[in-house]
């Protein structure tokens, strides 16, 4: 984090400069804005986020409800979810309040007394290490908090319009803010009044039953039938010994799916009720809190859950649908038009809760699309840009409906009717890198490059995120996860793993030259009155021990002169963490390789050092002031 | 941290639910308060920060600035101190805001060329290990924000009351409130006038020119002559390469202490001006900045240091003093009448900054006599509790002033001066414990037992700081710091380490039965409506895998009632970690160990599991309700 630097700050340094539109923001919402977002949920609210790092945007977010969500229903929070909260800024406060999982139990039938429920297995959460984050549980209203915080504390001072609800869109292509959107008072004094905002782009993050996803022509397709659960958090007086562990029970009367909590005390527990057959909804949605209780207690026999307190419960119905695409261009129209209007989130994709997916595939929908945005409406990109947003995000939606298929239809198999008996857990130790959000992987695109140089550097494979690793700080010694250090300011990474012969420290200089001072060089697009690192952040890693690097003779794209003093920024330049060294840890060859990273942390390109011209030529798309080498 | 036990709590969870005297707290400040702080620096605001923490006992703490702190002087943060923060639960934050020090570099004149300096050593910060937490810089002002943070969001919602001066004291002994605070406002609208406000005891945290101290009739003894640093906090452009790491500097012109600061760019230097002869003050004190830049050019050529903004700067001129007690209670008087005022921080010590001490001594100070003042006015421990906290301070005041003398005048000698060439990097690596703070080690008292019983836990010195370790916590299997589980809560500590032999569960039993129910047991003073463990938080650790301890065979008191619905507290039983066993690491005999600690993390007293007795005999003249075997 760096402050300070345009003279002394003296409160809290996570509150950014207030700038461009965030000077003398309107309180109500305007007529004209550049991106309207419907749904202050945790996919509208992880792109109003990230738009809000931009100065020069105006962006707005409304939901129907009159105020901040008291309560919501995910709770489940994959590691991918926590590292990108680290960009966010508020990874480590979200996991001191969590409750963090470690190990998952299986209960079945005792075999010498099946009426009874015996523990007869323990799995760890995340053996192999996909990941330094952890996998936790919290409540989606404080996900959201943390996100409207990141928002207030931007330099744009973003803060959702409540009591708004979405009616209808219209398109007029060639307008400059084409999306005109129709919206309805929800709450406050002049609820039922309508009002038109125009917009140049608009994203519907407005849930499983998404108005906007209708107003574009998009249907959900999949199953017909729902599944149900009763689900509840409850606070309870309990013999069983496992209450703070997550656990997959499973005997005769059924299945739970039990979810310890937040705060010491409270649970959530999912009490399967089986597939609701066509006329049979209204019955399902009947079953009582009392019911579910009961169910619990026999399925859970010989221990009791004697409930003292339900903060919620719900008869939660869902079947596994998908969209077939994430904006409004319809197949006819790819290539031809750009979207003007996106969805994402449970407006795409809906599955069962169990796998604790939803919510953390929703923030990546959005993650992948805000600095899209942001970087088509700020001139850097062509639109062209956002057509990868639903090109990427649908086959991933896909990909989870799958998985969760699977694991839900496991989850409700009774015992005795599975193919071998360790299948359950097997699965989830199997698997674990697609729960934990580490399996996306993007295919070749104009924002991914080809694998043709993968094999500099294995450990960070193109299309994924960018597996973070430790590293030391030269100028102070600090010892680092290099991934840590790229919050989500929408800035592209590039990474420059430094040779060791003889020559490196001229090769270094080489690209330096050429990337302050080619034409064709991305960081050349940069417009002059910014600072040289504004759009490209470009970080230099040594191979050597830190006390080995002469941090004077760097060059100068890793030791860039910023703001108002234009002093230098030393905090670019690595070397190996001599305890874990990264060239060995990601199989980085020592001749010296480019990996450049998005803004939303995938690994966009792996390359040769010397491979400038290939590096233009990858970036020659993604911007407007460049034409392909 | 434990929430949502009394039902769901949608918000913030750290924002403890307000109780006792925060509800319809008045904004202005009253007549009658029970504990009167005078000053809003470290010492003063961790005592309220601390007090806070006590639903019945109102305090105010007040300052003759206007407001909040802008830029404070002192910016060393040793590690015992962000162990401090971890317990009031800002030391992820402040950490991630400060810079941290790994290691500090020595600069000395190039043997073969003189008149430039090079680089002669590294030493790495903390090379020993003494504890899990870093050594921080960052801004004062800061770390009094979070002070304050943390009162608003106790149970007694407690905010400085600013502009009002003290002027005056008086202690009429027998009085409900005996001590009568005369104070001037000092700013606002009522500058000048002047009212009393009455407590029963009050703290003078008011710096080193402190009322409250002469009010007292304590004077400050030591050094005539005073030191004088030129000190600024400046953005410069420079070559020096070490300009991010801590440095002494040292050369013929004169020596140099480097402080890097927060943000990245940010940096202090102490210059040395030299001894102030008697006379010669003023010519001192009229340095003015340019000279103080000057100065510095010329210590560290051939490296050049462009000033471009100075964020603050003076000429710091302090002695070595010291009073000799630390509160109201002349020496005649000791043991006949219990004190009624006290002082902290800079009003009983002053010395210089370069070993970055003061403010963390100062907290210190603070955090020793907080829970003290608590537990009387609680009507949990008797007054004679309150004469330890001048008779355990004074001693580490002294023990202050003596380092801190050796370390500025070893850093003011020449570097042809010294004995031997490596002298002061050789001081600064053997004395390593001693600025980190962990050095403090209280003689035994009515709140240290002896250390008859030392030997069965070595690694929990009893005197000096709780030194934590991991654990396993079963009912979670998450792997936490033992020391970090205990907060700034006002409770003791007493933790169980289990025995494993064949009756270990049923010695274990004993001691939890003892516990509850023996009139000579601590626990059985907590009043009936408050929860078992208000007062006591008592804990056990076993040897095992946390697999195999049976969490429904543990005792009682290791698994507490709490809350409205009367909800068993699991989050109290550990096992060892697999990878660090504490019993290794700490010496703990394998028969079974009760370690006591303070509320202030300090060890009280280490015996054997079957020493009730001697557990008792330790607590009855700390208790009001107790009396001894």
């Amino acid at each position: 984090m760096q402050f300070h630097h345009n003279g002394y700050v003296s409160g809290d340094p996570t509150i950014q400069p207030v700038a461009g539109v965030g000077i003398n923001r309107p309180e109500e919402l305007p007529d004209v804005v550049d991106v309207l977002i419907v749904g202050t949920g945790p996919a509208g609210m992880i792109t109003a986020a990230q738009l809000s790092q931009f100065p020069g945007i105006t962006t707005r977010i409304v939901d129907r409800r009159a105020g901040r969500l008291e309560i919501g229903q995910a709770d489940g929070i994959q590691a991918r979810s926590v590292e990108t909260f680290q960009a966010f800024g508020f990874a480590d406060r979200i996991t001191a309040e969590a409750y963090r999982i470690t190990e998952m139990a299986f209960w079945k039938p005792d075999p010498s007394n099946p009426s009874n429920i015996i523990r007869t297995a323990r799995a760890i959460d995340d053996a192999t290490g996909v990941s330094e984050f952890p996998h936790l549980l919290v409540n989606q209203a404080r996900v959201l908090d943390y996100f409207a915080e990141v928002m207030a504390h931007s330099p744009t001072r973003m803060t959702p319009d409540y009591g708004w609800e979405f009616d209808s869109l219209e398109v007029s292509d060639g307008d400059d803010y084409p999306v005109a959107v129709t919206l309805v008072r929800s709450a406050g004094e002049h609820v039922g009044e309508s009002r038109i905002v125009r917009a140049k782009y608009v994203l519907g993050a407005d849930g499983a039953r998404s108005k906007v996803r209708d107003a574009i022509g998009c249907t959900l397709a999949g199953d017909q039938a729902n599944h149900a659960w009763g689900v509840m958090d409850v606070l309870a007086d309990t013999d069983f010994p496992d209450i703070r562990t997550k656990c997959a029970i499973q005997s005769s009367p059924g299945s739970i799916l039990l979810i310890p909590r937040e705060g010491g005390h409270l649970f959530r527990m999912y009490v399967d009720l089986g597939e609701v057959q066509a006329g049979a909804e209204t019955s399902v949605r009947s079953t009582s809190i009392d019911q579910v209780i009961e169910k619990a207690n026999e399925i859970m026999h010989p221990y009791r859950v004697d409930v003292k307190n339900v903060a919620w419960n719900s008869v939660y119905e869902v079947g596994h649908r998908l969209t077939s695409r994430f904006d409004d261009v319809r197949v006819e129209d790819q290539g031809i038009r750009s979207p003007r209007v996106f969805i994402a989130g449970d407006a795409c994709h809906t599955h069962s809760a169990k796998a604790g997916q939803g919510m953390n595939v929703s923030m990546q929908d959005g993650f992948n699309l805000g600095w899209k945005i942001g970087h088509v409406l700020e001139g850097r990109s062509p639109e062209s840009l956002l057509a990868t947003y639903s090109a990427e995000r649908q086959v991933i939606a896909k990909n989870l409906i799958d998985f969760d298929k699977e694991w839900s239809s496991l989850m409700a198999t009774k015992p005795e009717d599975l193919a071998d008996p360790t299948e359950l857990e097997d699965f989830y130790v199997r698997t674990a890198e697609f729960p934990a959000g580490f399996m996306t992987e993007y295919a070749p695109s104009i924002v991914v490059a080809d694998r043709s140089h993968q094999s500099l550097a294995d450990g960070f494979p193109v299309g994924k995120r960018f597996k973070s690793a430790t590293v030391r700080r030269v100028c102070d010694g600090n010892d680092l996860h290099l991934g840590h250090q790229a919050t989500a300011d929408g800035r592209w990474r590039i990474y420059v793993f430094a040779p060791t012969d003889t020559d490196g420290i001229a090769r270094l200089r080489t690209f330096s030259d050429w990337m302050l001072e080619s034409p064709a060089s991305p960081v050349t697009a940069t417009p002059a009155t910014a600072d040289v690192d504004d759009w490209f952040d470009v970080k230099v890693i040594f191979q050597q021990d830190h006390t080995q690097v002469d941090i004077a003779a760097v060059p100068r794209i890793f030791r860039p002169r910023v703001g108002e003093f234009q002093l230098v920024d030393l905090e670019k330049v690595y070397a190996a963490d001599p305890y874990n060294d990264i060239f060995a840890a990601r199989g980085i060859d020592r001749d010296g390789v480019v990996v450049v990273v998005r803004p939303d942390q995938y690994v966009a390109a792996v390359m040769p050092l010397s491979a400038t011209n290939e590096l233009g030529d990858f970036f020659a798309p993604l911007s407007t002031a460049l034409t392909l080498h």
